[in-house]
């Protein structure tokens, strides 16, 4: 990575928004939402943003798989309350998009994730993105 | 049980009622939402009503564990959706509180729970639940 | 329930067994793992256990759904470590299995579970038990 | 990552090594193993490595938040079955501990992934990694 990477984030700086309340389960031994349901946040934001473009859901007409995922840590979650999710693209490939989503809390940016889907086919071999879908997600590509 | 048990239910008729959204990582490989999820929304409404009243929080003045589940499942729950969680108490002991739950979602109820919790205190012994939290559970007594 | 309910049980009863090793991210914020838990862990052992019979599996002959889930809980279950999950069958019905399980820990039971599960066809309606399979599951039962 | 990244890897060339057994509700309802899950197995893993080095455990001396985690998927998880983990440490800050864990099924490698640790003091804030500590992580270096 050549140039600096932006520290600042907005929830309202991105183009999709979600939110997700934190259950007493989300929680575990050290007081604080698990690491890893910090990715499920960001997974129902994600697959929320997909379903309602038509592209996943029950028929699973668009079926992806997840390439890669990174995410850093910058704040605690707590309980109770919601999180704030914020969904942009980054780069729309032949058969992958990259996402970029951050987690709020309070207004707190509490992580950053990267997120590489692959579209496959049936076989589950990584298969072109139609024109449609690279058409419908052009209005969440961020910088 | 003796009298025949209430088969129909109404999330209007319930004292305490709360709301869940379907994460897909609730869902399991027979593409529903898995049987234990249940427990986990129900588990989210009732700390939520407890929290509401001041019982449980972050500061944990009142200490419970589960004594006693028990859900009768009716129906699926699917993604993408919500749910909505109906909640009332039963019975309220010296020790103890026994409440009843109910899934919706659609309109449909998938799930009722009963569930037992007990009041400790600092070493885990069950101890006298205090008469101001009864007083205060009470509006949300059905029978 | 009539007749005196068992109290003291021993893993060698059951004659099925399984174990699960304890996750750190099954624990909550209590410190001990999350009540909801100790059903993955039945569920797990649940399934395997008809899994072994060639019931359930990756090509899924044998749908079933489960309808009631009753948790009795005794002690806590802590990180680390594992658990040991005993399983038996108490009834078995025209559609129906009902189970009695137990999960200990270090030689205590920490959990009792009954669980009625119920064979369904393609369609979701309950469709009775293969005599093949009725006779499989007959060394399971308990009393 | 100037020089090309190494491909192919084998459990036995990890020097600690942990297994999983694939839980029904790790799956979702795309039939296979949710991508969370991948990094709760890695994270057993680690914390059952810190735990057998006494840093972490029940009376938490050795407090960490995780930094960075960077997980690369290259095949899916399936149930029934179990995993098996591969753990080293690439790197030891003054503050941070730097993982590389893959995650094997049937001998196949699912996944890498790269987790930055960072050693807090009881107020949260990053602090000196003791030089015992230090030294008994040496033996988990990987190059």
């Amino acid at each position: 990575m050549t140039k600096p990477r932006k520290t600042d984030f907005n929830l309202a700086d991105f183009p999709a928004q979600a939110q997700e309340k934190v259950r007493w389960s989300d929680t575990d031994a050290q007081g604080h939402v698990n690491n890893l349901i910090f990715a499920s946040y960001c997974e129902a934001a994600r697959i929320e943003l997909m379903q309602n473009l038509g592209m996943f859901g029950p028929n699973r007409r668009f079926t992806i798989f997840v390439a890669r995922l990174a995410i850093d840590f910058r704040a605690q979650l707590t309980w109770p309350g919601t999180v704030e999710i914020g969904t942009g693209i980054k780069a729309i490939g032949r058969t992958s998009i990259t996402f970029f989503q951050t987690i709020f809390q309070n207004g707190v940016c509490a992580a950053t994730a990267d997120i590489v889907v692959v579209h496959v086919d049936a076989t589950g071999t990584p298969s072109p993105i139609g024109e449609d879908v690279k058409q419908s997600l052009h209005k969440f590509l961020i910088d």
